[in-house]
């Protein structure tokens, strides 16, 4: 018989499995236990689809009366697209329920918990919390915001170059690493660069995995709308978005790309919290930039970015003018920089990869 | 009773532990080994003082005739500043000794065991020598070069900035960080810095750890002899040698710095080989580099370094105009960089430690 941290985990590594491919839902895992056996198991698989408590129970039958029920997420207590899981629940006849986490989704937000209680079913919220906090850290953190969370990637040398004065950076970083920011891709809900990359490197911005995996939208900060017509972007292999600012033709280039999403904001540059909360009113909530150091410098200062993504190539490039992964302005002072927090280290291939989180996010 | 392998460890800690007390020898440990038990051990301390096998010898006393011994580098055959213990093994009448590695020494080279073998006893090379030869690296290096093992060290923010564009870098990492610098500085031979960096930090370059330290002698590079007559590198806390080029004026610097070593170079330019063979021949035989991003641009350009000593700290600094760590010209593409190996990943404090190693070298 597992332990009840163990029972969550199974739960957990249900859930785990779905990140990617649940969006905007949460991803969520649900284990049913009865007298130390799993008599049931299931995760929410895509919107639309039943949650993991519907599968889980559906697997369970007759049995789960007074079984246990270990949830990633707390049960729903509203009418979505499917019936409130907190009253599946109660009609189950369940005996305890264990919460990793609760909804911050303010339509749940401890209503689903408070069902269950009322309807005499024991409740243990905050097993593995962490684990599953980190699970839907983009959900949570847009369901509190508003706004996508931000992830910033690059590629360096260990001497913190991402090309030469040239300009050339193919490659940086090995096939392992290159293919783990192929998943990447296909786990966030868009990917965005700015027009420097597009006019450097004219890249596709797709997901290309040997077993395939979904293209994010692809986001392109262009203010002037200096994207080339033959652009690989504008190809129709995923959505494009082109977000430009006031002072671009933005009917024009509409006329030339039907198929492309014009977004022109209001302001001559392009200001990325209004960016941030705009993405976050059309549904992105997750957002991988892959940006050059304009870019970056631009997410850095604005201090609007939630994790660091960083690829790490065991090579010395050397020169003064190389190019670095974060530019714009820069403070003057070392002390002035952003303080981050290692999340993780691992190698990948000949590479390392270190996700820093920045010290003021909770989770 | 213990392995062969776990005997050998044994010896290599006790090399391991005098890592920096030793030079211009090698560390050697040596351990005599009696039915299943340990009956003499050793460690060279400091030069001019008794080699490993004779401590662990003496130690052991009449038992060591039929014992085994296990001993990290081959034992010496020749007279030095003390008399050649491949006789003493024999005079003891050992019945087996272990070897972890040859000795790379021109005056040694496989005649130490070659006597062994003379007298009949028995003897087995090559147990733990990867771990044998990492630690006398630097040892094995300059016997086989001439010239000092040289380890570049850099201090760089995750977005690769050793400095701002106003070049303030105080302080990249934390305490524990540059603690293990002071470590390093204290088991180098020598430290050296380029006349930037004095210009602009004024740095003392000693060894400052709450423990003590031994202090390594401090080189600049001052093509023009421009370190100011109040900087700290010309205190008397250490012993300071500055290395220029043809056109300073060496005498009038001498005349003012007594118990400086002033170094002219043949050339006006100070070139990275005739330096570390110059360097050779004074006996240095490992090279800790401090450099800013051109004296780091020179050892790398001239692919003369042998280890990497990277410290990431987790912040980002940004700026377009900040500075990185490896400097010069670089290569156009980013396919001629020089390839290195990852050695190590530490966290040391809140910061990331990374050894890597050029391709090429062997060990």
């Amino acid at each position: 018989m597992l332990t009840k941290e163990q029972y969550m985990d199974v739960a957990l590594g249900l859930a785990e499995a779905t990140i990617g491919q649940t969006s905007p839902n949460p991803s969520v895992g649900a284990v049913v236990v009865k007298d130390g056996r799993i008599i049931g198991m299931g995760s929410h698989l895509k919107p639309g689809c039943p949650h993991a408590e519907v599968y889980a129970l559906q697997q369970a039958g007759e049995a789960a009366q007074g079984a246990e029920l270990y949830v990633t997420l707390e049960p729903c207590s509203h009418y979505g697209k499917t019936p409130p899981c907190a009253d599946l629940i109660i009609d189950n006849k369940l005996k305890k329920v264990y919460v990793a986490s609760t909804d911050p989704n303010p339509k749940v937000a401890g209503t689903g918990i408070q069902k269950l209680k009322d309807a005499g079913i024991e409740v243990e919220i905050g097993l593995r919390e962490a684990r599953a906090k980190t699970i839907n850290r983009t959900f949570f953190h847009s369901i509190r915001t508003n706004q996508p969370y931000v992830t910033l990637k690059a590629a360096m040398t260990l001497d913190g170059k991402t090309a030469t004065a040239t300009g050339d950076s193919r490659w940086i970083t090995s096939e392992p690493a290159r293919q783990d920011v192929h998943y990447q891709r296909s786990i966030h809900d868009a990917i965005l660069v700015g027009i420097g990359t597009i006019l450097k490197d004219d890249p596709q911005l797709t997901t290309r995995l040997p077993q395939g995996g979904n293209n994010p939208i692809r986001i392109v900060l262009d203010t002037y709308l200096r994207t080339p017509d033959q652009a690989n972007v504008l190809t129709d292999e995923a959505p494009t978005w082109i977000v430009c600012g006031a002072l671009a033709d933005a009917e024009q280039f509409r006329e030339k790309h039907r198929d492309i999403n014009v977004i022109q904001m209001e302001t001559k540059k392009i200001d990325i919290h209004s960016l941030l909360t705009l993405l976050g009113k059309k549904g992105i909530q997750s957002l991988y930039v892959e940006g050059g150091n304009s870019v970056h410098g631009s997410f850095v200062e604005s201090g609007l970015f939630n994790a660091c993504h960083w690829y790490i190539a065991p090579k010395l490039l050397g020169g003064l003018e190389a190019f670095s992964p974060v530019g714009g302005k820069g403070p003057i002072l070392m002390r002035d920089s952003i303080s981050l927090a290692i999340d993780s280290i691992e190698q990948i291939g000949s590479d390392i990869k270190i996700i820093a989180l920045p010290k003021k996010e909770e989770g």
